[in-house]
């Protein structure tokens, strides 16, 4: 397949929320607690709410910048490229990295809303997030609604609210719910306890996606306090897989037998040898520590687990034994993972190095996020204008040349689409 | 290649350590301290040093049992098979589970002798580490040289003093040393210190392999107090791949360049997509994070680790992706992951289902094992003797059936060859 024929949805890109978002979401006696924007005396933007700073308005929101200096994180808007968190100039970012509709992470409440768990005042708190999901639903989602899948955050204290409030959003069109890999590490009962059976039995019942997102755990692998950053940033994985075996082997999956989770910026490429160490675990063990399944535990994987890569070679040689179907890209876009604008091209030079179908590349780059999350962008836009090339050439002026913020100095001019191919396809 | 024909190494074994071992291997000073087996009230054999008490004489040893028993720990002698702790049954199983030679690591001091890390009286301590080496390398290994790669463990508390003992066991022909996954998670310097450096000075001076078991930090991925002990099991090799990417991106390997370290029983499968995973990370991040190599990290790991598995099928097809020089062979006797008595036939199937070369098997079977730890058992036992088939042929009465500790009921009959080369190529 042609690269400018491709279609891209990307399943795990980040918003940096605007310092707008509560503006008329908030119920008028708690608007003045609503989480605001407050730039301090050094000139960084910081969120302020309950009484807690939170400086990371973009965390490690550095796409545009070199690489040189993805390890400082953004403290002002005016650090970031607006398609941060400006929609209308993410869309046209998203169109000059050729990809056709994307699926947001919250930033500055957590990947699963946890900023806001331990505020005293819990009626205050949910209205916060319920204002949130407004905003991500209406407000940012809903600009676009053909490039966007929306996705909303739960009320971590309370599974019978979240329950209701992912039935609340899945009446305004959103299935995708973001939560954290694992409870236990926030003071919360574990994927083992009934505790969230409400939620489940929500997600189940709306037809909706549990998306755990690496990190959201809010640890990290560490080895060593003294270690360097790349052994983390190697490790980030190991989160998802801890968390795809807890609830593999968790009583949520038997519970709960059409339950759907998303890991999300988990890779793709250690699936297999996990599926060979579940079906091996279970062979050997299973008699001893009492767990039952009807069918290999690598097929209960396939039937409930989403995974998803960023770029991923050896997840794309091993696509059969993942299932073709278990497989969507993301871009991860602001993030120092991504590879807008040229993510395209990174994709397509795989899909060759492995001799990719037409019919799998379709499935990986757009279809099984369509299925997976009910998303249909063909009924608002035309299929033909969906397309890498359709996208480029519609914003063929968008600057997206990088640029340092410490020179100021742009070093890298616009990308040139055929340039670009020809050496993806070197 | 025929099964009969195939010779076995395996580099991940365990050994039982006998109630006689530090018998005359004491200085008289410290006879009287040295760890000793004491049978409690409750019938159970513990051992016992420096006022503390261990009571896992055989902690997983439960090779010969029903997996049904496989939670429960042996707590005396009499409840284990003879071979965990009896050279010379020992190697009577190893010829019927058709293995040549086989690399063992310590039980009561665990992995990496770290029950001698805290004794007060550091000299005694050093007496007791040198002889269980003693021990170990001319009693255990030295009754059938050609059928054990002997290994040491290190002076846990001090790098000079396992310098010194590395050289020590070199002499006698000991060039493997078996260490912690992480010495951050005992409370020593961690790899990222220059602590270490006189034990991996002495290791790459004589030639030795550091060897780094899964769980020799003392630690296990665990993601929640109440979660199944399948998610413990599962994810297992995780605390090998946070060791390989915490030495991987140190100064070790850099300070270091001809240390070599072998990861045991932490798989291979995964070995594929960490590598991509060490390449991306460098490839997006060592600008800001300050990393230089002169090639890429993925060869680099090449260079300096030594995988190996059990069973693993995906990490079998990805042989050429891992490096066929990369991969050894191990059983796991007597714990129970083991396959013992038909893991050659495990093997030779996958072998079969993924077109492994009869050079492919030879490296992974025996030769890698050979080459990477200097060990030569065909100078002392001809080449055509150390097959699996004359190996089985030599112990054609030995017992292997499967006894219950519960019902004393023997529940499998000692294999017959034929039956189970059918039954793997089946």
């Amino acid at each position: 397949m042609r690269l400018e024929d491709m279609i891209f949805i990307s399943v795990d890109d980040h918003v940096v929320e605007s310092p707008d978002m509560f503006d008329g979401r908030m119920p008028a006696k708690y608007a003045d607690q609503a989480p605001r924007i407050v730039r301090t005396d050094r000139g960084d933007d910081v969120w302020v709410f309950d009484g807690k700073e939170i400086p990371n308005i973009g965390l490690n929101a550095v796409a545009g910048r070199p690489k040189e200096e993805y390890g400082i994180d953004p403290t002002s808007f005016e650090e970031m490229r607006p398609g941060c968190y400006d929609v209308h100039e993410r869309v046209k970012d998203m169109s000059a990295g050729g990809v056709l509709a994307s699926m947001n992470f919250p930033s500055f409440p957590s990947f699963s809303g946890r900023l806001f768990l331990d505020t005293a005042d819990k009626d205050m708190a949910l209205a916060v997030v319920r204002a949130y999901n407004d905003w991500h639903i209406d407000g940012w989602c809903g600009a676009y609604p053909e490039r966007f899948i929306p996705m909303a955050i739960p009320v971590l204290w309370d599974p019978e609210l979240t329950a209701a409030e992912i039935h609340r959003v899945a009446e305004k069109g959103c299935r995708s719910l973001t939560f954290t890999e694992n409870p236990a590490m926030l003071g919360l009962p574990s994927f083992h306890s009934d505790h969230w059976d409400p939620m489940f039995r929500a997600l189940v019942e709306t037809g909706s996606i549990l998306n755990i997102h690496l990190g959201s755990s809010g640890q990290l692998a560490i080895t060593a306090p003294d270690a360097p950053m790349d052994v983390m940033i190697t490790l980030q994985p190991m989160n998802i897989c801890m968390a795809a075996a807890d609830l593999l082997w968790s009583r949520v999956i038997k519970e709960h037998p059409d339950l759907r989770i998303a890991l999300s910026e988990g890779g793709s490429g250690w699936i297999p040898y996990f599926m060979d160490r579940l079906d091996r675990t279970y062979d050997m063990h299973h008699t001893w520590t009492g767990q039952h399944f009807d069918e290999p535990p690598s097929e209960v994987f396939k039937k409930h687990f989403l995974t998803c890569f960023i770029t991923d070679p050896i997840g794309l040689k091993l696509r059969e034994e993942i299932g073709i179907e278990n497989i969507c890209w993301e871009m991860d876009y602001p993030h120092s993972d991504s590879s807008w604008p040229d993510a395209p091209e990174e994709f397509h030079a795989m899909c060759e190095k492995y001799g990719v179908t037409d019919a799998e590349i379709n499935a990986i780059s757009h279809e099984n996020a369509m299925n997976w999350y009910g998303f249909d962008p063909f009924s608002i836009r035309p299929r033909e204008q969906c397309t890498v090339g359709a996208l480029r050439a519609e914003v063929a002026g968008h600057d997206v040349s990088v640029r340092s913020f410490d020179t100021g100095r742009f070093e890298k001019s616009v990308p040139d689409l055929a340039e670009l191919q020809a050496r993806a396809t070197a």
